[in-house]
């Protein structure tokens, strides 16, 4: 009986994801003039022509999404308010579900923010951070549970679990700022924030139907709610932004999708396996940390150069001056360079090249120039 | 003891204000070139140099408000969780902090869209409705009391109290969209938008603290939380909105002033009082429903004309063929020339000239041309 009620209201929950998704692919083409009016566009630089292709379109996901959110609150708690309301009423799901949609609404405010504003890093590092305090909050009224299982190997020295306490706080804070911006920095190529996003979801998705079954029902439908409407609209715009995009989605979705992920991960405990599916990510932000943190020369761009003439994408390089690198720099590029991940040219005059240190130039270095849909077919790929 | 507590929350509450009120003075300036960058300024219509100056700087406002309010999260709950977690936590009360801070987000997210996307109308109407949603599922579960008291003239017709049902709802949900429109459409000069939500900031907190000592004890200490820090950041906009403005709000700040005040209104269950405190707006709307319902010809722009020899403002006027107007526009011109709250100006071919129906024009017909810090003035005195 419990189950199949959730099972009406997840049919419900598809069949207005679906709807949806429908309305999605039917306004974004009619939003295209209003961007690109707001100054809300970008040139594809991997492409030919210079055509202005209207930006930030997440934010009109984003809003898709809050409204089958908002639409869908009466249907899980129903049940419990023609029964008997207020004695019975489940208090502590509806606030795992209101603070959940607070701080997603709060960073797609923020990302649409950055991609009008241009938000400075301290900005971005700040917000996210206040956006997630609620939810934190919630998971310490309803759960406080910070207790984790101790891998195996470390066992002999640990005990069989660890009370982390506060910093378990801390680290739920840090994976909703980790989410939110590392989606953002594996990008750059039509379809592949999106896409990636795309299989994220799947794959949570994937797991909450096998967890169903298991201890944490409750947790793993709260979980399917959220993630059902999230894949709909990010299907509707992988539509138009896949190769060659139309639109481009903007910090907006990125911070939309991390953030997303990040409270069903919280909400849904399973922070560590959510972390699983960021693998491809995780590489990314550690072979980006030397450039990122300014060890090494970090140009504005890092994304693939193009090259008109093959249609292909090549590595970007970074040049500098073998002088000017401190000795750390010059030993990780030494390191990187004999674990053979990262691509050196050296002249005579002192003057460096290597690869920028993202996962896609690296993709680059071992297969040569691809095509751009090509390229974000492999990223896919490699993200399942 | 009860008392105390709640004093308590209440002055780390107006500290938190005041702290945030600080903040916005030192950032809103620093603001500035990253919105004229982002071609979201105005040129003032009203002054003689044609300056850009930028615009929707509320949204820097509802940011603020928003750190403020998370970060004040776990004061007045902490007393709950330091005892005993789970059983004992207010649950119901944290829902509506929750809730409300999410239509209030959702609004700030929608006024900001507006401003930098130019919504269309019938977005404007829906995407309150849709925010204030998670609003009146919670009122619905912690009271649902749709009864209300009949005033006494109406008493021998309908009895002592009346149950409104669903009716209830529907008005509550009108409301929201109300009090976000009523104070977009009273503006236009300097200071104007700011200054009223001031006034009724500071006439909610005055009734809130003379009825906290009433049996609604508990929903006035909750809307005071709300108000404080709402008070606090308009004041710090008023100040840079001020004649001559440095700044202007945006539609964000009208949006996020009009949510804050429903959502008050609503859990704190003085949505009639409420519309008390609009008398002015109101009086502006029903003044301005021939225009903004095109029974008579409405001009893109309705705001007083600058006359820049005086450094005064006077009537603008609205010009429309006689013939043109169908007998309604007619009624309706005629009864309020009868009335004499219309200029009318008529010319020998069919040319008719009348003044635009807003409250500001009106003002301006009894007095004559005004400086527009005078106006403005006089308005502030209006609305106290």
């Amino acid at each position: 009986m419990e189950l199949s009620s959730t099972q009406t209201h997840l049919l419900i929950n598809t069949g207005m994801s679906v709807l949806g998704f429908l309305f999605l692919l039917n306004i974004i083409p009619k939003f295209r003039d209003m961007f690109v009016a707001a100054n809300l566009y970008g040139i594809d630089m991997s492409k030919p022509g210079r055509v202005k292709i209207p930006e930030a379109q997440g934010v009109v996901c984003g809003a898709v999404f809050l409204i089958i959110m908002f639409l869908f609150i009466p249907f899980p708690f129903y049940k419990h308010l023609a029964v008997n309301h207020s004695t019975k009423f489940p208090h502590n799901e509806y606030i795992e579900y209101i603070a959940a949609l607070l701080s997603i609404c709060c960073m797609i405010f923020l990302g649409f923010a950055d991609d009008v504003l241009n938000l400075k890093w301290r900005h971005k590092l700040w917000l996210p951070t206040m956006a997630s305090l609620p939810l934190l909050m919630v998971y310490f009224v309803n759960f406080d549970s910070t207790i984790i299982i101790v891998p195996l190997p470390l066992r002999s020295y640990l005990g069989h679990d660890v009370n982390l306490g506060v910093l378990y706080y801390v680290y739920m804070g840090m994976l909703a700022v980790f989410c939110t911006n590392a989606i953002n920095i594996l990008a750059g190529i039509n379809g592949l924030e999106c896409g990636q996003a795309v299989i994220i979801a799947l794959s949570v998705l994937l797991y909450n139907f096998l967890e169903m079954s298991g201890p944490y029902h409750q947790a793993h439908v709260f979980s399917a709610y959220f993630i059902i409407p999230f894949l709909a609209v990010s299907l509707a715009l992988l539509y138009y932004n896949w190769y060659p995009s139309q639109v481009f989605v903007g910090d907006t979705f990125c911070y939309f999708s991390g953030m997303t992920f990040a409270v069903v991960a919280i909400l849904g405990h399973f922070s560590k396996t959510m972390l699983l599916f960021f693998i491809p990510q995780v590489i990314n932000f550690v072979y980006s940390v030397p450039q990122l943190f300014r060890m090494v020369p970090c140009p504005r761009h890092r994304l693939p150069s193009y090259d008109p003439k093959t249609d292909k994408l090549k590595m970007s390089m970074a040049v500098m001056k073998s002088s000017n690198l401190n000795p750390l720099g010059q030993g990780i590029i030494w390191v990187m360079r004999t674990l053979g991940v990262l691509h050196v040219e050296e002249e005579k005059e002192e003057k460096m090249t290597c690869n920028n240190m993202t996962l896609i130039n690296l993709i680059l270095k071992f297969t040569g120039p691809l095509h751009e849909r090509t390229l974000c077919v492999i990223l896919m790929i490699i993200q399942m």
